[in-house]
Order: C-alpha cells, then sequence, then structure tokens
C-alpha cells in the first residue's frame, strides 16, 4: 500500500497522489516515474494532487523534483487539481513551486502538455512559417 | 485524506483506489461516482486497483456495487490493474466479481469502454446494414 501507481495513458504518465508521502515512498514515486518515461517514451506527466489537503515544502520540494528528472528525460509536468484552500496556503507560507506548471484538471493537464509539446516540434516547421509571414506583412 | 478523487478524462471517469476502504469510504465513493456520471454525462468508469494488495469480499462487493450504479446511470465499468496475486487470491476465495468487466490497464480500459458504446451505438445502423447484407449473400 506504500507504493503511489503509475497509470499511462497516452503519451501521458499519471500520478494521482492520495497517501502521506514519507522519505521513501517520495523516492520511490521518482525512481518509478523516472524508469516508466524512459521505458514507455512518455512526453508528460501528470500529477493530481485533489486528494491532498496540504502541501507542505517537503511536498513542494518532491514536485520541484519529479519536475526536474521528468525535464531531463524529456517529459513535461504539470501539477493538476489543487484545492483553492492549498492554493491559499501555498501563497501565504511563501512557497514558490519552482519549475511546476499548473492546471486546473487532468483534461486541462493534458491540454497543456500537448499545446507544449506541438510549439516544441512545430517552431522549425508550422510555427516558423507563421512567423515568417508575419515579419514580411508587418 | 478520505476521500477518493474521481478524475476527468473526456467522456470516462477514472478512480485509483489507493486507500484502505472504510464503509464510509466505500458509500462516499459511490455517492461521488454517481453525482460526477450525472454531471458530467460520462460513459465509462475505470477503477484502478494497481496500488491493491488484496480484493477481499468487502471491496469486491463495493466493486460490484458501483458497476450496477453506473450500469443505471448508463456507464460502463472497468476494473483495471489487478495484480497477479490478487488474481490468484480471488479465484482461491471462489469471489467471482459478478458483473464486473476487467482489463489490464487503464488504456486496454478505455478502448473496452469505447469498442462496448461503439458497439452499443453501432447496432442500429452499421451493425444492422452488414447483417443484413451477410443474409442477403447467404
Amino acid at each position: 500500500m506504500e507504493r503511489v501507481p503509475v497509470l499511462k495513458i497516452g503519451d501521458i504518465l499519471l500520478v494521482s497522489i492520495q497517501i502521506d508521502m514519507s522519505d521513501q515512498t517520495a523516492v520511490t514515486l521518482q525512481e518509478d516515474l523516472a524508469e516508466r518515461i524512459v521505458a514507455t517514451g512518455a512526453h508528460g506527466v501528470i500529477i493530481d494532487i485533489t486528494a491532498l489537503d496540504i502541501v507542505d515544502s517537503f511536498v513542494g520540494r518532491m514536485l520541484s523534483t519529479i519536475a526536474s528528472i521528468s525535464k531531463v528525460l524529456d517529459a513535461e509536468t504539470v501539477v493538476v487539481g489543487m484545492r483553492p484552500a492549498v492554493a491559499i496556503t501555498l501563497v501565504e507560507l511563501g512557497l514558490s513551486l519552482n519549475g511546476i506548471r499548473t492546471a486546473l484538471n487532468v483534461e486541462r493537464g493534458m491540454e497543456l502538455i500537448a499545446a507544449t509539446r506541438e510549439d516544441d516540434l512545430g517552431v522549425d516547421e508550422a510555427e516558423g512559417a507563421e512567423s515568417g509571414s508575419a515579419a514580411t506583412s508587418a
């Protein structure tokens, strides 16, 4: 029961955190995620924190570490499902969740990852052509 | 921390059970799911039990109840992520998970729901025409 499952949906890995994270479960989750990203070639990681009443500095650091590891492995991390009270507490505590992108829910998180992915891939082709024509018309 | 989050992905609701279910959490989950199915018009419910070491008669009954409620609300329930040891224990205990469909993982569960949905919708149109032509050629 002390392992957070990693679910694969398309090229996205979904993690729903529902248990109190200890040092050990946090490390295990980071390792599991890194392994799954490499094994599946996933381009995005969505971490759902709907079930969390509190995001303290420990959880915040864990999320940042996961985002950094995923980034190195070419996967975008989005944290979704943050409760209003959690957001307020985060700001009051001065925790900024460095390097972490957030979205309202899983679907918007998926859209965000897809959009980022398109931007990254399309910048040389469609986006490049578009900005070229924009420059011409300007 | 005693509420299992229900995540919406397209027209499917995803539930990942990671905590020990009590009577209260089971009832709350059933109510949450029923409300979300009605609110979102979801056509499928996927219950991930990757994190469960044991599926006893209580959990089995809960899954059956969820499947029955969803069925009445026109949503298909698929249980995914069952561990090999859990499957073996289920059979040894003689628990049959009545009315519950299973799939290996979330993606296959989604495919199963989509296929069932197509069958249900298509039986009057494409399927009907097909069986008609088959009858003609026979």
